[in-house]
Parts: C-alpha cells; structure tokens; sequence
C-alpha cells in the first residue's frame, strides 16, 4: 500500500478543511490539492495553509491519487460520477456525506463503482466554512464505512487506512440504509430538537435581552446545534426525509405524552419517564469508558 | 454589613453544596452548618468538607445567621414558614430554587416576610447529590432576584453581598411571575427537549450498541440534560405547569411546522426557519462578548 498519498479535497470547508489538517499532520499524504467552486473559500483554504494548491477537479484529475469529495449532498451525487467515468484504475473517490442512500442511488450502476468508496466520518460543530476547520477533529471518533462489498478490495484497504492511520479514527460497517435510519435517529434529529428550540425561544422571548441575561449552560448546550449550516442541514433534512419523518413524529409523540401526563398531574408517571431518560447517560458514559 | 457569616445550608446536594463551597472559599461564611434529613447526605458533606458541622434546623436556629434553603420546592413550601416563625429579628434565610410562584403564595402573608429573600443562582449540572457540589460552580453566572420589595433593604443587602461578594455573580431583579414565564423559556423547556429526545432514541434505537458507536458531540450535548435529577425535575415541571405547557405547545407546533414544510418539499422555507434559529447564536456570543 501507498503510504504518501496525493489527496484532492472537493469543497473546503470545516468537515473538508479539517480532513486536509489531519492528513497532513499525521503525514498520509504527501500533498494536499483544494477544489472549490467558492474563490473565497479558495483563498482562505490556502492562506490558512488547509491545502498546497487549488485546482479544478478537470486539472487534478492529472495528478491526485485520491479524491475526498465533502460537498453539500446534491453537489456530491452530480460530481462524482462525472469524476468516475474520467479516473484511471488506480485512482479513488470517496465521499463523507451525512445521508447514503441519494449516493448509493446515484452510483449503484456506474461501471467503476467499485473505485468509489462511501464514507461517514462522524465529527463536527457548528460552524462552517474554511476558518472552521479545525486539526483532530476527527481523532478517536467514529467513522461508517458503507456499502463495503461494492468497493474493490484495493479501494477498502486504502480507504480503511486513511481514516485510521490518517485520522485515527475508528471504523465500523453498515449499508446505506441502515446508516441513513441510525444517523436520523442519533445525529439527525438531534438537530431538529435544537433548531425547533430556538425558533421556539426567540418567538416567545421577543424580548432578547432576557435570553442574554438568563441563558444557562444548559440551555446553551441543548440549542448549541442550532448555530449550524442552515444550507447544510435543510439539504440532510432532505435527503433523509422519510426516516427524519418517522423518529420526528416519534419525537412529538413522546412530548405530547408529556403534556398529557402534565394535564393529567401525573407527575409520578412523568418522573418514570425521565428516569427512563436517565439511562443515556450509562450508554454514554460506557462509550467514554467510564 | 457583617462580613463574616454562619451560614446554615438546607439540603446539601449540587446547588447547596456548591454554595457552600463557594461561600468558605470566598471568606463569606465564617462557618457552614449543614442540614439536610439523609443521613447519606450528612456523612458526605461532611466528608468532602462542603460543611463545618451537621445539624437539624431547630438546633441550627440557636447559631446561623442566614439560612440557605436548596431543598426540593415541594419541601420549600413547607419548612420555610416554620423556619420563619422562629427566625429572630437579626436572622435571615433564603431559597435557591427554580420556580417561585409556589413559595411566593407560600409566603405572602407571612408576618415575618422582610426577613425572607426569594432568589434564583443560575447554574447547574446533570449531576446531583453532595458528590456534584463543585467549586467555582456560580462564578460570573446570573443570580435572579425576585420580589425585591417583599424583604427588608437590610435582607436585600446582605443577600446581594452573599451573590455578588461570596458567590461572584451578577445580580438581575424580577417578579416571580416574571421568572417562572421566562425560566420555562429559557431554562425548563430546555429540560424537556432533552429528556424527550432521549427517551425517543432510547425506544428507537433498541440496540444501544448503535447509540454507543454513532453518538457524536452534537447528540451527546442535545441530550446531556436528559441525565438530570428525575425527582428534581419533575416536580420543577410540576410548579411550573402553566408557562412550561404554554411553551411546550409552541415547541410542538413548531416542529409541526418543520414536518409540514417537510412532507411538502418546501426545503427552502425549512432552511429560512432554521436560519432565523441561527440567531440565538448571535445573541449568546453577545452573553460571552464575543
């Protein structure tokens, strides 16, 4: 396996940008191409060093052995088959989208699918841009690996190692469908709930000097989300409509439990409820090691 | 003003021992006498040194200056008049917790009202107990005043120099109308997100292998709450029902709003809301003078 590979990063930003800074640190490539439609994303991805040279993709194609394709999702499924059909065997593409199935559709038939890798490094924040991108981000987090048995052996192995020798991340495996159905679940509506709460708050609170007076650490830390991408989320939200659909009704049912308990004043079957809730707090903390 | 005060601290858990702790670090208190009915309770915070000494109330009343009141609300109510009744004209005593309406009813006609200040440090963790008290916890954080007219200049005084000298917080002034509609905005309705959104997970996702492999930071801080105190909090839900069912509506057609911009495709009209979301960003940056 090559150890120093030439890496183009299609779209700059914090998930990109921040793939550029752990490649390079951790010395797996040996030189890092930015491509990105935005000249100011361009500009900025250069001076704070994200990447060596920018190109377009049409000029890259001569040179990187690796494309990391972190656009939004719709640029991402008409990109990268246009890639594809122009890569020469021994050359890879990957994408790090938050929803799989729109990828897997759009590649499912292409004839060098299996030089494609789909990928879901699970790291972020909410910020965006090149001046989000920060180093470690992704380190002793988890990435998916997707749709493995449509990859060539050659692609999984070199992918398997970007991510952990590259980024040091751990990797686990699913189908797109099954990340698409967990991912709405754990990562998905997570960013509903915060964005929803502070719709919520800013309506009720017309009066914004209030929330600057009394936000606590809590409330900062359940709306934290909604400071996000409103392009890159309206476009997850999309892509992952129905399984978002099917936990957000869960989601209402459940306050909407609340509610009922509260107009009843069954205050003892809420406090079983919460304690239910608790036991997140045991999954997590086993995950810390805790 | 006195500077050095015996202070008897009323159930010893995160919010009472945090003060305690607070309040010797500072030299506020010359001594903290601690009460609180689980025997658990007194061996710990004698243990971890949150107190000089364990006592009962009635015991207490022959010593302390100013009483600390962090009980639950529901035992609030009811052992503050008592205490009260027994104050002499010197002594004072206070409540910590995060509803007010109940002990502003409780109180209101009570002949030794002046003595008695109604306030509100906004800080927390998920944690609870004598073992979550933490040093530092208040510093720089706001501290609700309520029903200022209601106390005696003197009281008012001495408390301000309690949160402002012995805790480093900053002082705010309200009714306690006014706290309990804008804490269930800003504080209670965050509480239910969370313990909602993990109660949704929990009965999605019935293997929490998955939870453990694909919770990101963006999860985990949506649902850190969800840890809270079962007991604590449904009965803060409890005192506060009316604004918090009030706000619990406006989340509920809020995220009805998403679901119907959602099953009609309006993508961009979800993203318009989610970028008006995006301000409690700017105005939580204001907070930290960012």
């Amino acid at each position: 396996m090559e150890s120093k590979q030439k890496v183009g990063v299609i779209g700059i930003g914090l998930i990109g940008g921040s793939i550029a800074l752990g490649l390079r640190e951790s010395g797996w490539a040996s030189e890092i191409i930015g491509i990105d439609t935005n000249p100011e994303h361009q500009s900025k991805a250069l001076s704070l060093r994200l990447v060596d040279r920018v190109m377009t993709w049409e000029n890259a194609l001569h040179e990187v052995d690796i494309f990391v394709t972190s656009t939004p999702v719709d640029v991402l499924v008409s990109i990268i088959p246009k890639i594809l059909d122009q890569l020469k065997p021994h050359q890879l593409i990957i994408e790090v989208g938050s929803t799989k199935s729109p990828v897997f559709e759009a590649l499912k038939n292409h004839p060098k699918r299996a030089q494609f890798v789909s990928t879901h490094p699970m790291a972020g924040t909410e910020f965006s841009g090149p001046e989000a991108a920060v180093l470690g981000l992704f380190k002793n987090k988890t990435c998916v690996i997707c749709d493995k048995e449509l990859s060539s052996a050659t692609a999984i192995e070199i992918i398997e190692d970007l991510y952990t020798h590259g980024l040091q991340m751990q990797l686990i495996y699913m189908d797109s469908i099954g990340h698409d159905v967990h991912t709405a679940y754990i990562s998905h509506i997570s960013h509903i709930c915060s964005f929803a709460l502070a719709n919520t708050v800013l309506e009720k609170e017309k009066d914004e000097k209030r929330i600057f007076e009394l936000a606590s650490t809590g409330f900062e830390s359940t709306v934290r989300l909604a400071k996000s991408s409103p392009e890159t989320w309206s476009q997850i939200f999309h892509q992952n409509q129905e399984n978002l659909l099917d936990v957000l009704d869960e989601y209402i049912n459940t306050l909407l439990k609340y509610k009922g308990l509260m107009l009843a004043g069954s205050y003892d079957k809420l406090k079983d409820e919460l304690s239910k809730a608790n036991d997140i707090g045991r999954i997590l903390n086993n995950k810390k090691g805790l």
